[in-house]
């Protein structure tokens, strides 16, 4: 054999989100997740994230699948991107499918994919890969882990996962087949970083249930909202549990609530009493303590119907002090203020609010370092590399490994781009392809750059002057301006003066050019632009974008 | 009496930052801390935000003094602002007011303003107002809380304060006057609330020493790094005192560290030993293990020392794998990010760091729970009403008060402009006053409003598209353009296609006006807006801002 066998992440290392790695021997390419992130505070304007697919334009026809651990936008969401540059078959299991469906119909590149559902122990066979879903747990149903044979041994990507003995479908993470491979001989794991640095053991998701029953025995008289992600369909089922317990119907709002349990339960994922949901519209028809509304926005986002409740934007629904609001969601990095700032708004508004430092209602998807340990030691890989997390995540990782006894060597802390090459002699990092990110904006994909993002950030701080001047085309004299007009800089009515003055200043700059027989354009702009933004400075301490513009007539 | 006392907060309710509140009574006013605060995500362009003055414009000669709690910038930061518009004397502890008079220099209204320095258990008389210091804890030395002897009786506002039984200066919060005044009867408390969610009792700065030292044993070899609060005087002195004892000299970065010790040491208050300290720019003249430096950029503020040393871009300071980074401070709301990102570029470039969740490194400066109930209980005021904090905290302040067994009526909830008025009928809110904020950016002071605003979160989000018509004064003919510019928008280079045909569909639509022979000008930009806005939402999905100008040649 003289191919090598290389593992190149496309996205998810040093950063939380749109995770992809790909897996390439000969003339064979698989796929490892798709997915996306959301933009950073400096991305104005950007409304999504994906890899750079850059490295896979001219290996095109080698992509033989794509292989999806679960259904989460950091796994899947950069699929219909994906889909309009490259053609391969999906795989995945049942309800991972069904959302992967859900978003290429809203994308319309359904029809031209062909997604394969698989079932946990089914193991698709292409020339140089076998690849093995390995049933796992995860803030998700279906949650796979994947096992790969390869020309060089076996290597395990965990995909997301916890470890839950007691999980709410019944559906046990396959702690017996990872035992097996083990014992088999796993040459390189790929694993799940996110929740490295929190010690001891993620709780079962099953404890949130208690909790719920808890507070709804305690809350009989009021009205109920239960805010979560959307995609959590376990949490979901608890709720439909506790409203079944307490004889409540139950509501959905918010986009991607309405349609992914619509999905779950058409796919036999979320199970609900018949006569249990009722619509938005309808609820006035009961009596707040029949009532549960599962909502968006446990993350505080603006959008979201729960943002929007808080600040009385609900087309349907207001809150009042009757209302009990449980946020049964951590907020993710970031998130934190806005978090709070709903809860305030709520708060204002006479409602209850219970949050997770309140009260057990929410439990992480990610294993923590024991659950980390007990796969390290039933895999015993010979080789590690972690993925999904921050630097941070990675390098404590490593440490984890190597606390379990691996050398130095044995661990290998990659970047998006720079993976890892195996073959007779050994492994080692490749050198770093084209990796990075693609920013979505509105229809645009990776149109929007740099300079564009300078400039956004420019005018998002101090706003924009416009100069204009007609010039005339023979003789090269003014004949019109300059006007100036500005946007975001100071409220024009209250600054008139410092118009005049600007007006002023530029039109003696304009002259001594005049004087001179100046005629250039660029010497004209350079000079307004200069002339402008000394003279702002020095009255505002402000820098707008100064934009000069010459109509020739 | 026929006069009443009115209690009215500028700032500081139902938010956490620019603390202001004043005491009416008659023909005079007492302020009781100036405060900003910082801005908002979606305040863009934003330097910092300090309390409306409005209220006070009709009322300036009543201004009898403004009584300084501590010299935290959310209780100070906003007097060089109030002096250019109001004369008054101004009242605080020693180091309060060099720190004021260093922010006053910056602002160069030291001249026309009278700093008093007062010692705890000083008393200021006025007419109606006696006000007197009284020592407390907090995370800056000479923190104070003030009684206020009115014609209702005492009211007292405890500042931002924490309970410390061994505080590293030896300085006790006077809880045995706090006992004198709650036995003499005190009519209305004022109390922080910033930590009333959180259970048990704030830690002793002096915790925090033990950590330090422990942490300079386990590195010797290493260069160390403490990256601070600047005005944590006591924070600092502990280092000062770590290194001591383990032989290191110490540098301070950052210019608010530099400026602020130097404050702290003419001032007495932070003690450090003859040829300790040692310039940035000489630190190279020491081997690692004798040296530490404290830097700012504890809230991984991008232009702090510590973030550009993260990012490699720090003149005098690289970090190396020999550097130990301590970040001794908790991030406050809305940093949690930019702390996370800051640490992991640390760990990147193969330096170590702690941070609170590894270790005991830094502790509040506000009192929790239990040490609020000591306070309520020896003041047991007549009325009380939270200060400091977002509605929730407020909220939850005041729950903490009936369960020590105020009733409903006796607690208040204010909100900034709606304080409360006391006469002999009793005690209840006053109407709402003029409040709010006044927005800074460069040298303007509430230049800056809503429309500014919103004008920059749309250039933020999707740029602008300038559109130029040279239009002839007699005919009204076009005669030059449409000429289309953009920034922010698109990369158009890329996008060339795209920018021919909106000039097409533009130059389309205003042929149309000229066959009906529209010259309005009003009607003429109406349309390029509109034309322009449908064609670019149908083609990209964004919204930018556009811009039509109509010159006359």
């Amino acid at each position: 054999m003289s191919n090598k066998l290389k593992v190149i992440p496309l996205g998810g290392l040093h950063e939380i989100g749109k995770n992809m790695t790909l897996l390439e021997y000969d003339d064979e390419i698989i796929i490892i997740d798709c997915g996306l992130t959301f933009p950073d505070d400096e991305m104005l304007g950007i409304d999504v994230v994906i890899p750079d697919f850059t490295y896979l334009k001219k290996k095109a026809s080698k992509i033989k699948g794509v292989f999806l651990t679960h259904g989460h936008e950091d796994h899947i969401g950069a699929l219909p991107y994906f889909l309009k540059q490259f053609e391969a078959p999906i795989y995945g299991l049942r309800l991972t499918l069904g959302l992967v469906e859900l978003k290429l119909q809203e994308h319309q590149v359904m029809d031209r994919t062909e997604l394969n559902v698989v079932k946990p122990g089914d193991v698709i066979h292409l020339k140089n890969f076998d690849v093995e879903f390995i049933r796992v747990s995860h803030s998700i149903p279906d949650a796979a882990a994947l096992h790969i044979k390869t020309p060089y041994g076996s290597i395990v990507h965990t995909g997301d996962f916890k470890i839950d003995y007691t999980p709410i479908d019944g559906c046990l993470i396959d702690l017996n087949r990872f035992a097996e491979l083990g014992r088999d001989g796993v040459t390189l794991l790929l694993a799940d970083s996110t929740n490295v640095d929190r010690k001891g053991f993620t709780m079962s998701e099953s404890t949130v249930g208690t909790t719920f029953d808890n507070i709804f025995r305690n809350h009989q008289d009021k009205r109920i909202f239960v805010a979560s992600f959307a995609s959590n369909v376990h949490r979901i089922q608890q709720i439909v549990h506790s409203c079944h317990l307490f004889n409540r119907k139950i509501a959905f709002s918010g986009r991607s609530m309405v349609n992914v349990t619509k999905v779950a339960m058409e796919l036999g994922y979320l199970k609900v009493p018949e006569n249990m949901i009722v619509d938005l519209f309808d609820i006035d028809k009961y009596p707040d303590n029949e009532l549960v509304i599962v909502t968006t926005g446990s993350q505080g986002e603006p959008m979201a119907a729960l943002s929007r409740m808080s600040k009385g934007e609900h087309r349907q629904l207001s809150l009042q002090p009757n209302d009990l609001v449980i946020i049964s969601a951590t907020p993710i990095p970031g998130n934190e203020k806005s978090v709070k700032k709903v809860i305030d708004k709520i708060l204002q508004l006479g409602a209850n609010v219970i949050y997770e430092s309140l009260a057990d209602v929410h439990v992480s998807g990610h294993a923590k370092e024991e659950e980390l340990k007990l796969i390290h030691t039933l895999i015993k890989p010979k080789y590690f590399a972690p993925v999904h997390g921050e630097y941070t995540h990675l390098t404590h990782h490593g440490l984890l490994a190597e606390s379990l006894g691996k050398s130095k060597s044995e661990v290998f802390i990659m970047e998006n781009g720079k993976g890892l090459e195996i073959d007779d002699e050994g492994i080692r990092f490749t050198k770093k392809v084209p990796s990075g990110r693609t920013l979505i904006d509105g229809l645009g994909i990776g149109d929007v750059g740099n300079i564009v993002l300078r400039d956004r950030r420019i005018l998002s701080q101090d706003g924009l002057m416009v100069v204009v001047l007609a010039i005339e085309r023979e003789s090269g004299k003014i004949v019109s301006g300059p006007e100036i007009i500005s946007r975001g800089f100071v409220y024009v009515r209250e600054a008139e003066d410092l118009f005049v003055d600007a007006r002023n200043t530029l039109c003696h700059a304009l002259s001594e050019l005049e004087k001179d027989n100046v005629t250039e354009w660029a010497t004209i702009k350079n000079t307004i632009r200069d002339t402008l933004k000394t003279f702002l400075y020095q009255e505002t301490r402000r820098n707008p974008m100064i934009l000069p513009i010459i109509m020739d007539v």
